[in-house]
């Protein structure tokens, strides 16, 4: 059975940024859930998720935090599934403290980490994990790629018909 | 059949690090090739290498490079494979170059980034993404987080024993 | 003939700064021509473009692209023209990731790197180059220098006038 | 009866820079005990011992950890002790992403950080929270701070007499 | 009798942020005294406030600056009480130089630093101290720790039923 | 006689920040001159004002630039005069890139830098350096330091009567 | 005629690293001089050198500098010929101030920067304005492509033949 | 009579670096006295420095410290001789943390520094300073700015001699 996708942020005012990820998601028809969990205010609930993730069908976490962003960290020191950080900018420090936190993890137990508010990309990243054994998922990758070829040759066209207005 | 791991690294120099990335994969019986490609020396033969990757035979492609590290973000522009990226402490930046060159990929084409000069997470990450369906890498997953717990429980035994002469 | 200059962005989210590099190059009357491709999204497309650049009559490449700015080194990569960087604030890092990406090129493959943003002397600087050979452009470029002086010091005669108000 | 000091390294290789702290509250006849234990290798054992911290007769936690520094937060998220964090520059981006990972701390679980590497201070910060409600404390403190006073003065003392060989 | 707390801030600017502080000791029924007292402009009634607050029955001192945020550095330096550094957003850098200022003290002159603009948790943590030695305290900082798993635990309950609109 | 300050800006953008310089100078009664002049596009004509400041009765230069800011080094290489250097936060790095370029001189040419936009401090710094050998301005220094003791004391009185509301 | 290119440093301390500009233009056959000039310390020999650039032979000048790395830029304000700026990493902050000083131009004056102590792509840029308008160097640049790839995939053949030792 | 320069630095440890400015007052004949004074450690000492500076006919204060480097700040909140701040380079972070407490200070309160380590152009600023009304230092300083232009140019000449062996 296909393995879902669990998209966990720390806070519920990341959910503009984060939604990002569950739409891309949804495009490839991977299943998903999304919840609000912090690893410093409610750790045990985080820790029980991420104990429990691969028996409840999971494939692959994704975990969304700002300023010491520990949720990636904490829920991959729970799970041997593969968990994906988005460092958030939420922060003062334009999501650095996110990014470092969330990057510089000790050897043994790494988190995939994508740009900061790159909500998108850690969906992708996700659907390209799940895809290694999922051949239909691959041909949607591949699709998805073709498309985006398309729209940047079509920006490019219409950039040659309205570049002498713009000079 | 399993799929193998590709390390990619941008110059030879980068070896002393990479190659704790090869030896992590040797320890979970995950088959791989190590092969110096550059993102700018050799342009095709990197893309060329990444868009014949899944047919391959390879599941997942690590990418380490330095200073404006390109590579992870070159290799994934020609392949829907998992792009894992190492960034190289090998500039006069500490590596926050390498960092910042290889996770602020832009929407469309991530790259799953590890800390700096962490080959062994990288090999670790690959590992966790194979492992989605592989049960008996699973398991070997699972075994290696209860060996680390068992290392850090016994350097915090002998610990005890030591205190009294280092205060 | 005349060499022509290719303003290559990578999104055409970007042309309001690069638009800045177009005028720049009518003003000294170098023809030009304006693309938006992408490093990451059509790297083929890039590759292609670099590598027919110097037959197809450019003298110089411009390549403005933000985050983990790519483009530049990607298009450096397959020709031996001149490529000049502009390094784009769109990212959540003000544009620093894009400098770094941009600026530490590994030997053997150098990107003339400008400030961030700094659209008009990307293009002032591809003048520049083209001036080496080329008398015409020298003397508008002596002239380009004189009117900025003028410019100066016209404003602080104003500045005269006015800082009693002011102070 | 008097509460003890916990300290905690999230690696054994910290205990050259954590021991200093032990020293310091030897020095103030504050016990402690000193544990290795990872907020990722070993994430149960870090929870229990942050758990029953309290009732197992501690004041105050001491956590020192590298990198993505999250030892102090995920203490602090299982107790209401204090928790100070020290920033350890073990990684290669000079501490600066323990620091981030470690002060960075999200709204209703603080972590009291000092500088990096500053396990002394660790020490002395853990001593002075129990002088609140300690007077012994309290005047070991002052004398401390009259000693510091004294050495400085004597170092600038010395200093007058050698001057004149240095210039 | 209970000790109370000292919020000094340098500049009356940072109101808006520091009571935050003030609105959380009041609701752990903390007593306080809040002050505008600037190391620079007032540094001789910052040292006697330091000086005399633990005979004036302070038990910790909040100190807020921004910039070359020395207040806190310098109320330590009169004091045997903890003080805790809130390193204010203030200056055109984030507030980068604030927690590099407050934080990086020298050995025997702590400062407990939180997040940048962490009014919130310096007065929490403040709450921390004082609860080593007042358990009526300790059991409500055990109640906030409650509310706040309540509260996530709720918002991630009405995040489920509102999330198939938002995708 | 009584030595000038002279205001030296790199673009007349500047001067919504640098007028407090003049402004500063004025309530001291320190004669000054402000002038747009640009490391870069005047060259010759800041060269110039620097090589004839001492004779034309300067006693200090201020230079206040952005971005790569060089009108500091530039003026501090024509005069023995002291040159006060104001970085401006003109650029898209909040200037950080205008702190270093300035700050950061070589053995043998200094150039005393101040905070960045820190106009105000530029011209009482260059006040307190007249005042070396000006005991009126000395005396208008000491009551301008008597000044801020009072403005800030009673901030501190006034916030007294107000806490109540605020928290 | 050939044109020459001028190499000038700010030190004579930068000269191991700079000496490989030199090394890279012979290889080559460009003809060069290299200099000892400093925007501070010989402000109008430097001045003077890039006034009569052009009139004596040059085509491009390469100016390494570190800390406030101002050479570029003062030579550029006197000269229309391209100028390319090294960032020398002689500063304390890993030359991250050079790059600042360096890159970040204001409009009308670029400076065309390479990596941090990047001497040989420098003068491989160098070549790269000068073969705009000399087919011959141009030649010579491709055959160098050709040999970097060639080099990379030696490398790469042979890390095939001992990886099995590493590992 | 002639004013004295002071040194204070806030840790013995500094000597090295800070006898670099004691030498270059001695060139100039300038008295001068050196201290060991700090800011957290002996802050009263360090206030009676400042507040009897200009009584005891010091006419400039050099202060020099490292990490959290409120040395010059608190000497400049006591006194209104212009101070000099030296950010050192002592702590983990390249000086970064010393120049950011160093430079941004609040209105009102200049510190003027200089670049990390700049002991010796503390020195010659406040020789600047000095001899603005000090005719026998200003030919002193001219003199100075002749042997540097002599030397670089002798630096320059020699090097021509010996560049052919070096490439």
């Amino acid at each position: 059975m296909a393995k879902k996708v669990a998209i966990i942020m720390g806070s519920d005012s990341d959910l503009p940024v984060v939604q990002d990820a569950a739409k891309e998601l949804k495009k490839f028809g991977v299943e998903f859930e999304i919840h609000v969990m912090s690893a410093h205010r409610t750790p045990e609930a985080a820790a029980d998720f991420a104990k429990n993730a691969a028996d409840n069908g999971f494939g692959v976490i994704i975990a969304a935090a700002g300023m010491a962003a520990h949720l990636g960290g904490v829920l991959a020191a729970y799970t041997i599934l593969p968990v994906i950080g988005i460092p958030m900018e939420s922060s003062r420090l334009d999501g650095m403290d996110a990014l470092l936190a969330t990057v510089q993890m000790p050897k043994g137990v790494p988190v995939a980490t994508v740009a900061i508010n790159g909500a998108a990309n850690a969906a992708l990243l996700a659907v390209q994990m799940l895809a290694i054994s999922d051949e239909s998922l691959a041909q949607k990758l591949t699709a998805m790629k073709l498309d985006m070829k398309k729209t940047v040759a079509e920006k490019d066209a219409k950039l040659q018909k309205t570049i002498l207005e713009l000079v």
